[in-house]
């Protein structure tokens, strides 16, 4: 299949290069009869839009107003494709005239002259990261179909210039902060030391990497298709579909290769075991784990901790999914790099414009947006009884 | 698409149950006319078999003997499907009736109820380990496809029980060593400390997690699909397909979060300019990465690092395809374990039989497979000019 | 996606050639929990290998004794993967040193060699009829996966040698008599005169074309995906993947091209509808269509007709799924016929071995397998929601 | 895979509802450096919109203004996915008030309800023909990568309202007369009759259906992929997507069935056989087959007859490629119908504006279209070595 569509039965098309006409996607296969409303989408793109370091990160003016062309009749899905297109207005591509035939480190200039012959040098063409605006209007409608099934995405910035931040559990957490800084950090008093950790870099003229936290609550145990299609598995590659992803670990991550197998195993239990003590509540419960409909027969259970991060087997286990993406610093930086050029002659290069210090704030949404589409569709696989 | 079937062009299905008559796969999509023998199976087999803690890890017997059954003909692949099929021959379905109404920890026994609402309990039935000796079967398939290309995917356990093995560059590493430990680690004189930590771990009834890297020479530039389908993207799906895997990173990985952009960026230069002091080896000749036929018009490039571990947006840069894959302790230990039964019950569990303590050094051939299966699937996706 | 692999959710991979090993099939997607039992599959086989004229088709003597190798526990299917193989038992590679380098007219030994290069001579390899054994195996457990629905997959042979054979409504059709006799036509009478037809072209070493017409009762409104994969369209694929079919047509078939549209359109009316008279019934009725669940607020209707085959827009409509495939002449006739070898040198031929005079009413079990294969398909689609 | 979506490398979605804002295509999958005007994309919907009666078939007035979005740079493909949209400028959904609650014969309103609870009904929504301008679009960009490739796609008319035109080597066929008539058949004298049939049944309000004949030249020969994937098999499963369409047929077509092995088989013969009487011309020549490339070794072939239609085990031949499709007279007819309401209830229904009385001649771009589709997608297939 061609590399820009992604899913098997909730699937989404992706196409627009940074400074063509368009950006836009193509969704089939959500289901009829979901209230969609344009402005939910326009949502998330604000959110992608925003983050980072201030209001106009990437140094572009567009609103990202949606458009719905199709699949959308009186405010319901028709479960026809839904296509959204969201113009690049503020297309520039004079400003690019010096890069046409230079190859900036980082980026994917040669290795995709190396693939097509030629290139849209514009801003990266389809390379840049607006080709993520696509997704997270796909993610979008995604989100809205989860939502019908009490699926909750939700994701922050856990470390962000190699400072760790605090996660679920430590003092100083509070996920209900993220979206209220522009760092996407779950903990207001990490604000000001990863400011000016993010400052110093800008004036250096260089850039950041981080890491993006990702936990998805309510997901019905059942989930994934085992062997080649896990629940893991896929988020893996939708995660490092993402262009700068360069790491995925689910639940203990990294850890468990030094992990004892008596540590890492997460005790299994009956959710409603009657001589169970409940006044010790488990993780699930605690942290938003649900219990879906069970095959006759099969108990409710639940587990006293979350090292697999909610996947057994490449199964939902009915904790919440739970994965950290590493993001690698910008590319695109103002300190002075050697190159080389399309005559294979070294050259140097300063690359100027306002560039976000960390994508990683910005990412966030499209980490959200590509779980929402993984997991819708597993739920419609799932409901096909396989 | 159903969830035992990997891959776009060249295909595989696998199938089979631990203890059930066979395990097996179908290869659709190798090329006609290589000469293919049935002894290159058996040869990755047999390694898949070895490793461990000596000479009969998870205590069964097989001669794991693979028959082709299909797609062969006079020595040479005819293009048409490969049916490789491997009696189960040490059956003991006995041995497992104790689990038939138990769920292990760490292993998918529920998640599989949950999903499937039944299970083959013996071994694990399909999430048993034993499902990757197909995997391994059509790996070595795509193995003899690449081999054609000059491309070698080698593979090592860098880390186990939380000992750190040296790695390329570093004193003590030996690549070629890895063969010749039952650990599968580039340094002989860490076998002794590892063996001591492992059979610490056995006597205790514990076990122990580790990290396989992974390096693929000798790819063309130009390799992979952007968007969703991105060579790195496939890699991390294939990688945390294999049961135990918990986490994948590219290059420099999770420590890209802390790294700045002037570190991490990799500096390009034409790998054939004139001006260059080619007494300064590239990374790329060092390390065995191979620049294959470029579109006309596009210079040869190389790189000075390769902290992007060979993939510039999604998109094979030439330079080593290099990844790490963490995995998990063996859920399978002999320490008594809390968990539940089939009744909603509280039980307790011991487990009996001889298991891997670490799973790591027979999950590298399980690894080199995977990553041989995406690589061949890229080269025909190369092929057709996209 | 590879060539010898069939459907989106109940898919299906055969492989094998004629004279190799053993050919057979994986299917992936079966729901858990149905009772497979092998002898379901014999059966088909069985019926696979009847038909034509009397006791040995082709001349082969295989038992065609099917073995499930996976996806079959304690009777139940598992939802994994079914493979199924069918060994060669009957292998006499030799008859057919003399096809080695010559291409026999109406096969496709020539375009096999234009598009792979070499080919396995042996009784045409991977283009033999004997491919169709693995698919009537695959066929024959979506067919126990339909019968779970009510829904039944019927074929007989509606036309032979160019003498056309009563249709329902028409006199002398007796659908239940197809499997009553060699040529499975649904008209007793009709039999001796098939009979002396057939006779005669054997006597001339020649053979002969026929139809096969196939019925699919029980089947809910509503299945069927838009646009490109509509149910007819997947059922179109289907027939022609069929070795020897040449055309397909559903309901009124190609004689719509001389209808008006008010003779073609079939009028739909309330099933039930108070005001209707329903002594007369419906076509629907008397013909086993079925009205499956519908989604609320959705009437039930019927057609008075149904010249549509059951389809409209490539979505089900509860009446009947009607279509005929036609097939062409046994290629391998006795007659000398012209052909070229592999130096490009003009040779005569003459086909030694016994063949089928026509392949129709073999077809009869194979056209069966695929509809029940497009059909489950379907099924599981419409589960998901879609 | 979601039914909107066509092909495995060349791949295509539509969308877009008859009056919603508009319906589009994204092309992926389409070759880089391929130069791509939007005026034969245009040029090509032009055709779509005429044909027929007339000057404004449907009664619609737009223009069918296509807009690339994406994936073109400088009049070049990038290798990235190629949107279109055109805008639906003739919104009328005031028009079809009536018709919101009822179901018209022939078309899929029920059925689309039976499966989705809900429907645009606005000019049928996506079940309407203007869905296939989205294809005709896709088609025009196949088109033009299979121009390079110096392969040819025609059809024409062959059959309407009855009345069979003269096929190639007919007295009276000028396959060059059929883009100059409106009813696209290859034989002025023919006009004035089908005009006064067709007249004859637009004065009664009622409908004709039709047959269009392709034929694709200079096909290489070994495309397509034998066992499911045949080229016969996918052309007709893309052509029975076609919404009218109820029958399509290769070659000799049904009258195979009537045919002996000795008439039906098509001889080959050694393209340059040195013995071989050069005045005698193949038919391959004389009707614009192509001989591809051949693997070493395999000699270049033609055949005397074509019966097969270029299609031998489902791999084309490199004779032309050769198909009939039926199409169904008009549903939307003026006479008086029955049917049936929302409420179950019995109607009657007229059906106003002008539609056209055949649709076959506005089917021929169509028909094209896909087949064009069908075929970049295995020349694509067949460049990767498969």
């Amino acid at each position: 299949m061609a590399g820009s569509t992604f899913g098997t039965l909730f699937t989404v098309v992706t196409f627009g290069e940074s400074h063509g006409p368009a950006v836009g996607c193509v969704v089939d296969g959500c289901p009829a009869g979901l209230s969609l409303d344009v402005k939910a989408i326009a949502r998330e793109l604000a959110r992608r839009r925003s983050g980072g370091e201030g209001p106009a990160p990437s140094g572009r003016k567009e609103a990202d107003e949606p458009e719905i062309l199709s699949g959308v009749f009186e405010g319901k899905t028709l479960g026809t494709p839904i296509a959204i297109i969201i113009r690049n207005t503020d297309q520039r591509p004079g400003d690019y005239d010096g890069l046409r035939d230079l190859y900036r480190p980082g980026h994917a200039d040669w290795t995709w002259e190396a693939k097509y012959g030629l290139r849209d040098h514009r801003g990266g063409g389809r390379s840049s990261g607006r080709e993520t605006a696509a997704r997270v209007a796909a993610g979008a409608v995604a989100g809205v179909f989860l939502a019908s099934y009490g699926i909750s995405v939700r994701g922050w910035v856990s470390s962000i210039a190699g400072i760790k931040i605090p996660s679920p559990g430590q003092a100083g957490f509070d996920g209900g902060e993220a979206e209220k800084n522009p760092f996407r950090i779950p903990c207001g008093e990490y604000v000001p030391r990863v400011n000016a950790a993010l400052e110093e870099l800008r004036q250096e003229g260089d850039s950041a990497g981080g890491e993006v936290f990702c936990s998805v609550t309510g997901l019905p145990p059942g989930l994934g298709e085992p062997v080649f299609d896990k629940l893991d598995a896929r988020i893996a590659a939708a995660m490092l579909s993402i262009g700068a992803a360069r790491a995925v670990a689910f639940g203990a991550g990294f850890a468990v290769s030094a992990m004892k197998g008596s540590e890492n195993n997460d005790a299994p239990f009956a959710a409603k075991d009657p001589g169970a003590d409940h006044t010790e509540r488990s993780f699930q419960a605690e942290h938003g784990g649900a219990a879906g409909a069970l095959p006759p027969g099969v108990p409710e259970l639940s587990f006293r901790t979350n090292n697999s991060g909610g996947v057994l087997g490449g199964i939902s286990s009915g904790m919440p999914l739970e994965f950290t993406v590493a993001f690698k610093p910008t590319a695109s930086i103002r300190k002075r790099q050697e190159t080389a050029d399309r005559n294979g002659a070294a050259r140097e290069l300063v690359i100027e414009g306002r560039h976000d210090v960390c994508i990683a704030p910005r990412a966030v949404p499209v980490v959200q947006a590509m779980a929402s589409l993984v997991i819708a569709d597993f739920i419609l696989m799932q409901r096909c009884g396989r």
